[in-house]
């Protein structure tokens, strides 16, 4: 194992969902952003774009919408939107039509974008003592989120980051070993719970350490039950909600 | 402007495409491995795999794909996947159907763990003095890449990254101005190439440097033209494979 600063800043990270109550400095706000910018694009399209939100009433819509009170709470909170509309406007005013932008191709390579950014904003965050946390949660009812960021067609948000001051020290969380995600040349088939049985050991200790009087399951066992358990909810929507936003119109 | 080893590296990001004769050692490799799998994962259901590719006839199949000659070539390949098999198998294992695995919701989640570990991976190894390459590319023709792969179904090749010890020093490639993508609580409306002049001044002098005697376009003009021009290619298949990999199938 290698190390220097950046890696050990990488191997380090744990979502921090505490923060002070203190927000993000200018100069630390702005360097966010000059990393986030300077991720790779795909075709140097840039289709990625970033809201922060400061306004209150977002804040906590936000955070009806994610269920979580840490988000919108404590801490700077930024959405990461793909972000077709700023060149299908630019195509516009050099007289243009919308060529490719409305194929889930395209969506897609500007979901890569936002994504790229997402992480290189959290590792950013991290090197200078920031905790952060990537929220998935924001998208729990996405309807409700385009409408509350008021956000034009050919956008949409993907993924929301709190970050901010910790005020918590959480323990490193135990990831799946490398021979279980990490191949070469050629994909194993047939993997069974009793392959990730050590593993299963490592987190299960975690989560005792965590918190010994909430039993919370084993990996395995996390991957059989509720988590990945078919219920109807809100991001049954999303489909819709793409084309609603003119987005991804091949997908059919 | 905030400074530090991490921020630096990172703020000094450029695709490296040209490679010395050398793999990474084993040290290196395993280093990125642990970095990429200490990644946030959505609901920490770690759905994405990596995939090195060591075998000369599947390096060249890919590279056929890109239709890239560096693809491939010197430094190795690592290809990313979203990977939702994994978890169907244990899920089997312990008796349980397949729950939310093949709804677009999942597998945008997992394309989200994938995308977040491949960044995770290009700033580890720029950190160590490597150069790395993302490579969209790999998904020109996707049928034949998830043949070429020998996947099995609930995974999806997503992005490839080359990465080796650098045989170029590019320029840093200028990116859009912060006041174009991030936006405090309200998403501006009517964005207009003149809004880019200076931008595109900025770009037309980067690619005049790097090339003067082969002539590219400022990053509206890039905009306008071919690369979102609407053009019949495989990647319209995108969504036939996926369903036929098992994915995303309430996406119709």
């Amino acid at each position: 194992m290698i190390h220097n600063t950046t890696i050990d800043t990488q191997m380090n990270h744990r979502s921090i969902r505490a923060f002070k109550d203190q927000s993000l400095t200018t100069e630390q706000l702005a360097t966010l952003y000059d990393v986030a910018r300077c991720t790779s694009s795909s075709r140097f399209l840039q289709q990625f774009s970033i809201l922060h939100l400061t306004d209150a009433k977002k804040r906590a819509a936000v955070r009806t919408i994610a269920g979580q009170p840490y988000v919108g709470a404590n801490g700077d909170l930024l959405i990461f939107i793909a972000d077709l509309y700023r060149n299908q406007q630019l195509r516009h005013d050099m007289g243009q039509d919308d060529g490719s932008l409305h194929s889930f191709d395209e969506y897609m390579q500007a979901v890569e974008d936002t994504v790229l950014a997402v992480q290189n904003t959290v590792i950013a965050a991290e090197s200078m003592g920031l905790g952060a946390v990537i929220l998935g949660s924001i998208m729990n009812d996405p309807a409700q989120l385009v409408k509350t960021l008021e956000l034009p067609p050919m956008t949409f948000p993907i993924l929301g980051v709190q970050v901010g001051i910790p005020d918590q020290e959480p323990q490193l969380k135990p990831r799946l070993p490398i021979a279980n995600m990490a191949f070469e040349n050629d994909y194993p088939r047939g993997i069974k719970a009793a392959d990730l049985k050590e593993y299963d050991d490592v987190v299960t200790t975690y989560y005792d350490l965590r918190d010994a009087n909430r039993r919370i399951d084993s990996f395995t066992k996390q991957v059989a039950g509720a988590k990945l358990a078919h219920t109807d909810h809100h991001r049954d929507q999303l489909v819709q909600l793409l084309h609603d936003q003119g987005l991804a119109l091949d997908m059919k």
